[in-house]
């Protein structure tokens, strides 16, 4: 049984935040904009050409044709079609390695902070999450990580690059842990959403020789700006995949033909725009946090920003209902993403250019009056993670 | 973990059957018309609106408020938009209630034959199915399932009309479930995606005085035909639903944004033609095959014909190998639904009804020649259910 009687904390804490008004969120990992138009055209084309009946299991052949290819190209190794499956978006994958591959008490290794999704799937398959503490900059501790493995330990879940932190792991690290997992005879599962819109390579070409247990997770969500497509994917040793595609066909039986049709055309879509105007709000917000003395973690990939408050205030979700009721701008307590996190908050940088400028200002006034006077304080809500 | 080794009997018989190049296909439970104009015509709309964000997890609002309404018409009790969940097809409303509800190894009892996707949603929560033979007239047997009632029992699965048979279930010997399923304290989950497809009204009303145990599975797949939308949906108590958003939001996240409008459009729709060409093709079939001497269970609900073929044949398999090979025509051995259903074969009528008389006369054929002479024993597939 699933044991995850709530709901993400993400949303909730979104939630939240927004019964205080907020004029500027910096909350979802999700673009204002709406998805391109080819990627639309390409949709509304398949449901015009009647492509409205059952889609093949793992995902239509086309799609796993031109994700195989794209693989191959990324990672330097070879991929075949029989190595992706289609799912309902990364959270889907992520279940569907956690149901497909793990018994239920059975551990896997997750970092603190991590995206919190990784811990309801794993509830969703009655597994553990051992927590292993990162470095203070956000590395993977490979001997925290080695020490915390069991016999009953089946996988390890690591994000290239981060959410919250934006960190990309060292290769040498990187090779470590695909060590680890060798020797241990681990899953390796990589949830690499945010690895198109990186300002640096991944090292995961690392990998290469461990790849037969590594899974990665993907989705067209982010570069694509199509989050409510609900289209992802998963790559992994053929054997791997032929244990999940039944699993993945119990769980959901398939993914909505024609927004396959969609993701199909936005492999053909450069998000370098989107890169840019990330690359842009996350200068123009790094700049300014940094002026009033908070440090930001350079952001090596995706678009959080994850600076420690800690200089103006302790406690990351006072900062974040005080930001909120006092600049109207909302932003994520890093505690939610693991104690790790404490002491940080993320904000989310793929808005428009002129907002997030608004939303430095307002930050940068919060703390400079935070360090003149100590906050008064606001309760915050019985709830957290 | 999830035990399902082995993808969909229904799927897997299919692909097989294909290998002898059947011209007449009566396997998939899948209209051949693709989904009508104002139903994608509100999916294109919806996607030129730019409604391409993440969707709330349990369904964006107008589309649960239409379904409380089509529920509260149907079942004639009070229904509230939050009694409901809009699902990726009713596959993930099944894996849902399993995967929210059900601890690993505790039993769930369900019939023979039923719906082989039952037994792989229960596998992904490590539940049990527990097997209850009907009747020969294809009735649940209320005692069968008393006595199969243990501590560790925590629901059991109707289909109402049923998959393969084709049988409502009579209104007392509903009632009488659902007593036992309220004595019992055990969750009601009656799958009814092919209610809007019946010859005849569903007694479900009379579970009314147990209602906050029953949990309706459905689906726009049949009476739209939608199949490759993915869009499905569950009813239930309150107190359930939210036991079960955060599992839904841990599994799928959400539901594609624009096919939600799609879905919310079909509403208006009346499927009341496809209705007629199926009664049509049911008066075709039935006739034809009675008068060749097979039994004909009537259809109350749905488009399957499950006629009883062992004044022809003993095995069920062999009819549907030597039927494809002969004839061209594909049907699906009946013991893939379970025991009960050995001697059966399940006949799809949804399509057009130049093809189902066609279809009809050569099994006419078939049955006429095999009559003659004992049939060549063909070697069935190892991978049997």
């Amino acid at each position: 049984m699933s044991a995850c009687g709530t709901s993400s904390p993400i949303r909730r804490w979104t939630a939240l935040l927004r019964q205080f008004h907020p004029d500027i969120e910096l909350t979802l990992g999700q673009m204002p904009q709406a998805t391109a138009g080819p990627i639309c055209d390409a949709a509304i084309e398949a449901l015009r050409q009647g492509k409205t009946h059952y889609p093949p299991a793992a995902g239509i052949d086309p799609l796993r044709q031109a994700l195989a290819k794209w693989e191959q190209q990324r990672r330097g190794w070879p991929v075949v079609p029989e190595q992706i499956i289609v799912t309902n978006g990364a959270q889907e994958a992520l279940a569907l390695c956690c149901l497909g591959l793990l018994k239920s008490g059975e551990e896997v290794l997750v970092q603190d902070p991590c995206y919190p999704g990784y811990l309801s799937a794993l509830k969703t398959a009655s597994a553990l999450a051992v927590v292993c503490p990162q470095s203070a900059d956000f590395q993977p501790d490979c001997e925290a990580m080695q020490r915390r493995i069991q016999p009953h330990t089946r996988a390890l879940i690591l994000n290239v690059p981060a959410n919250p932190t934006g960190q990309m792991i060292e290769p040498r690290r990187l090779f470590r842990i695909g060590q680890l997992a060798w020797r241990h005879d681990l899953f390796l599962i990589v949830d690499v959403v945010y690895e198109e819109l990186s300002q640096r390579e991944s090292a995961l070409a690392v990998l290469r020789p461990f790849r037969d247990r590594l899974i990665l997770i993907n989705s067209f969500s982010k570069p694509w700006a199509m989050t409510g497509w609900r289209v992802g994917w998963l790559c992994g040793d053929v054997s791997v995949i032929k244990r999940l595609v039944p699993v993945h066909q119990a769980l959901v039986s398939g993914v909505c033909s024609f927004a396959q049709y969609g993701a199909l055309a936005a492999l053909r879509q450069d998000p370098e725009p989107l890169r840019e105007q990330i690359a842009d709000n996350v200068r123009v917000m790094t700049s300014a946090l940094t002026c009033c003395g908070l440090r930001c973690p350079e952001v090596q990939g995706g678009f959080y920003l994850f600076p420690d408050i800690r200089r103006c205030m302790a406690d990351d979700r006072q900062f974040a209902l005080q930001l909120v009721q006092k600049q109207g701008v909302a932003v994520l307590p890093g505690s939610l993403f693991g104690q790790r996190g404490a002491g940080h908050v993320r904000l989310s940088l793929c808005g428009q250019r002129a907002q997030v400028e608004q939303a430095a200002e307002r930050i940068v006034r919060f703390v400079t009056s935070a360090a003149e006077k100590p906050a008064v304080q606001t309760t915050p809500p019985a709830d957290s993670r």
